[in-house]
């Protein structure tokens, strides 16, 4: 299959792009280099050396034998993504290629107006790029849990039935998303059922829980294949965070009590999710949305996992609970289905010591590339 | 009351400056002109004489002896709207500063591009700014009835109660935008709302349905005066454009079989809901919906009424089918509640054959200014 990788230079993107390329698939990676460009702007850097894509997909190719390729442009120029797919002609296309961090986007005007028309007219041109060269393409688009926000009833997978002074009708899920990131994913969904409805695109829209996790089969075979791994306030996960301050012997931060919970899974579910998707695409005109996540934990309930488990490396770790920079609530409910990858042959990797274990150990041997002061939150949503 | 009335120059902006001018309001203009831009780019132009802007406040000043001001400015440059709000400090904001044609958005890439990037990025400008200079002021968005799209459930006022599995919720109501146009605005609502929500801004969003009408008390005063009267294909919205279709002795271009029901307003009301949202502001933090409407008609109603009252003018109207170029629903359920601005106290202006009649009369004194060839749909939804 053509499988067309937007984004593939980045944490999910590049491991995805190599999973499928290992199964023979024949991969482009197009990426606009942009998050390098961020951390470079901010400071940060990947815990684990991160060479350019460039040189990643030499490695690649020479470990591998597989012929993966890549081009380096920019969604925001129709003519260039107009232009690939004309010529790369893709079966499916895989878009991670979005800023994809909250507190980046509520930094300040620039950071969200950057976040939001960086998304969604880079998705935008996507769309019209496929209308035009390849309208029977898969597109996998990758949204996010945090679209949904914390209502107080189960969150179903993009649509809900509503009966509603005697009718009935199958209306999409509202949205109540918590940063100018979120809504960016929130306005990209909604263009994309759009173009399905009035174009007849197909499209599989993950709306993903937190990712956590170092590295893939593929990723593993070389410390020149790392993907990128941050931990710090823009660009870490709360998982990944949480592992690199327990091996810095920084109290884990935890932001207000901790109650928010959210979804979870390892990187390797997310390669399978969208291999699953890939493997089973919509239809001609068909919009789905598949809830990507694996487990839900609490925000202490991952520093107490966190805690017990660095206890095997003699690590005594302690938490902090600190003014929650994000507006958003730390008591509430949260029940989220997600059977439909399962019912596809999702088979997860849950979270367990053992898991937590294996990332702090590699952490460890990377302890002194640390950059410790980048993890402390300087970015509040409230600003007064 | 300082009010800054952003797209004042438009169909609705500029009564709108002139009723709060009339009123001993202290009204500021800005607009960026662009829609009289992309009339020039379409060759279409407005049914009775549109002075500049500047030339119109002239004329206001000159006719009221009251001292309205404008500004020529974009919201897409964020200090220019900055500078307005840091200077004249609005006590209300009335937006409508937007690109407000649906076929427009729908003509191709670069037209769904720039009016998503226009109404989306110069709303989160206007939101920073407001945060930035005035935070208390009261933003009144013009959004429009299309966000809803046709659901088979009644349509609430922005929000819904849902129970699900046994638990009960008010969440946004549900969007299924027909454009992207109608997208566009969604996206502002949901950015509104979070604005909301995270920096406590206060919110009216006025879910608008079709307006109707040619003048206003303010803008009868003299021809000088008139609002931009649209009956293309492009901006002339329904009834309008069935009126001057009736008086050029063009059948009736009616969309498919002519089912479509939506809901509709005089121009006179879309000035009155908006003094009642400014005289009854959302408080802090709030973001507040009303449905912008007072009556629904389905499309071949409309035909048919505007069929009826032509005869008074011995004018023989015709009907034609056409084949739909909007993908939409033409057999739908359509139940909208609009209470909320009933109970502030307005008095609706209802479509009888005494209103189509003044429309028809005055649109015969401009009969020879007509261009018939502006009036045929050439934007299909559908580009296959």
């Amino acid at each position: 299959m053509r499988i067309l990788v937007l984004g593939g230079d980045g944490y999910l993107g590049w491991p995805t792009a190599t999973y499928f390329s290992a199964r023979d698939h024949d991969v482009l990676i197009c990426d606009n280099l942009s998050k390098r460009h961020l951390e470079t702007q901010l400071g940060f850097e990947p815990l684990f050396p991160n060479p350019s894509l460039q040189a990643r997909v030499k490695t690649w190719r020479a470990l591998s034998g597989k012929p993966l390729n890549y081009s380096v442009g920019d969604l925001l120029n129709h003519r260039y993504i107009y232009h690939q797919l004309e010529t790369f002609l893709p079966d499916a296309i895989i878009h991670y290629a979005e800023q994809p961090s909250a507190p980046y986007s509520m930094l300040g005007r620039e950071q969200a107006v950057f976040t939001q028309q960086n998304n969604v007219i880079g998705t935008l041109n996507l769309m019209f790029a496929m209308q035009h060269s390849c309208p029977d393409a898969h597109l996998i688009k990758l949204g996010t849990m945090g679209e949904y926000g914390t209502p107080n009833i189960d969150i179903e997978e993009g649509f809900l039935e509503v009966t509603h002074n005697g009718r009935t009708d199958v209306l999409p899920y509202p949205k109540q998303p918590g940063s100018f990131y979120h809504l960016s994913k929130v306005h990209d969904s909604h263009n994309i059922m759009f173009g399905c409805r009035a174009w007849g695109l197909r499209a599989t829209d993950l709306n993903q829980g937190v990712v956590y996790g170092i590295e893939t089969t593929e990723t593993a075979l070389d410390p020149r294949l790392a993907t990128s791994f941050h931990y710090d306030e823009i660009f870490g996960t709360v998982l990944n965070r949480f592992c690199v301050q327990a091996v810095a012997g920084i109290p884990l931060t935890v932001y207000g009590t901790g109650g928010q919970t959210r979804g979870f899974l390892n990187i390797l579910d997310t390669l399978r999710c969208v291999e699953l998707s890939l493997l089973n695409p919509a239809t001609a005109g068909e919009f789905r949305v598949f809830n990507q996540l694996t487990e839900s934990f609490s925000v202490l309930d991952l520093a107490l996992k966190v805690q017990e488990a660095a206890k095997a490396f003699g690590l005594a770790v302690e938490l902090q609970n600190i003014s929650n920079p994000r507006v958003e609530k730390e008591d509430h409910y949260y029940n989220v289905k997600h059977t439909k990858l399962l019912d596809l042959g999702l088979t997860p990797h849950y979270l367990d010591d053992q898991a937590i274990q294996s990332f702090i150990e590699k952490i460890i041997r990377s302890k002194d590339a640390i950059l410790t002061e980048t993890i402390q939150p300087h970015v509040r949503w409230h600003q007064s």
